[in-house]
């Protein structure tokens, strides 16, 4: 079966008198488009946090540099201006999340207080509106260790796995599995970035056709603790 | 534009008698799906490593963790039985990336001795074969620092760009972009995975709909050197 992935075209600016749930519904209603059961709907945090008055002003490099400290539970690295740090919600990322890109001059974007609460809330709304059973996915950029470049990760997860737990699954030899866990929810963040585009500005896509069992994940499902991580 | 990932289904044991291109046309034949310009085909490494004979008998744990040793360059980290290494590509991943599933009993696979070679000459044969230009990812599957479960990424790539350079790129407000390289064959990497399943053991999935710049990339851009890593 085919997956596929339906970018959501024709949302302007978000506010935070703004409901991302019903700006999604009026931008797929203009595109004609319906959500359907199974579909996964991913949403770039910026319009979240920007829906939920997460934006500050800065007014100066300083200011900025404040505003990463403030967000960062733990500075893991220092390399000039760059700093990659731990925030509250335990990600692992460059600058504490603190965006200013796709935001006007002077203002920076921090992530969602709670990104699978905003996830779950942001679910429950286009289920009722649609009549569907979804997941939503919401995904910020980050780097990684190792290797360059930036994927897009998942961040706030709701009515789909954040792993996918194949533990105990046999390959086609009738072997046990060695890859066990799967971060589908960073599979699907990735994949979805790929309708997206990073300059074109467009914050949702559908990602649909997947199989997924009926579990409830979090992205904090994602977040390798301190105790297990070799890398800190 | 829609972005469709198609598995390509009906691909059996691979052996070291086989040609990865004649493979993937006679089971795309049988699916009478054809190839299209700008499609990116991806494949896992498994079979392109069977097909290239980098297939190891391990007669004990002993002979595995010797098999290991002898593909790793470096050891980064060591935990019971896991050892987080760099392979003489370069990349970082667990136990050197020698795997036992999805193979006989008493075997292992290892990874092609130059997967960007490999990629390179898959393509050539597709696009003479079916007369198209496109591009072509061979994935692995790895874990990473700081985030739970695993991804898929590009370990070998022809004909498209692994790292999408947007520096200089302008976002919707006219502000210079921050986030300037995204790794985009990893993305695809990701987005193929979603498509083929751990366990259901389709190697091949074709993306569909992308529109990347004709830059020839290499997994190894994707490799970040031991100077630019903090978390080594």
């Amino acid at each position: 079966m085919s997956v596929e992935i339906v970018p959501v075209v024709g949302i302007g600016e978000v506010t935070d008198t703004d409901d991302i749930a019903s700006v999604i519904t009026s931008a797929l209603a203009a595109m004609n488009v319906g959500l359907r059961d199974r579909d996964v709907v991913v949403v770039t945090h910026k319009i979240v946090s920007k829906a939920e008055g997460q934006v500050r002003t800065i007014e100066s490099e300083e200011a900025y540099r404040a505003l990463v400290a403030g967000e960062a539970v733990e500075i893991l690295r220092r390399r000039g201006d760059l700093v990659i740090t731990k925030t509250r919600h335990g990600f692992i990322c460059a600058n504490a999340a603190v965006d200013r890109s796709n935001v006007p001059q002077g203002w920076a974007v921090l992530l969602p207080d709670d990104p699978d609460a905003s996830a779950h809330r942001i679910r429950l709304r286009l289920q009722r509106d649609h009549d569907v059973a979804i997941g939503v996915v919401i995904t910020d950029t980050f780097g990684r260790a190792w290797r360059r470049g930036l994927c897009d990760v998942a961040i706030g997860v709701s009515g789909i796995p954040a792993i996918l737990d194949l533990r105990g699954g046999r390959d086609m030899q009738g072997r046990v599995l060695e890859v066990t866990e799967v971060a589908v929810a960073d599979e699907i963040a990735a994949a979805a970035d790929l309708a997206m585009g990073k300059a074109s500005g467009i914050p949702v896509a559908i990602v649909r056709g997947l199989d997924l069992p009926a579990v409830e994940g979090r992205a904090r499902d994602l977040v390798r603790t301190a105790s297990e991580d070799m890398f800190r």
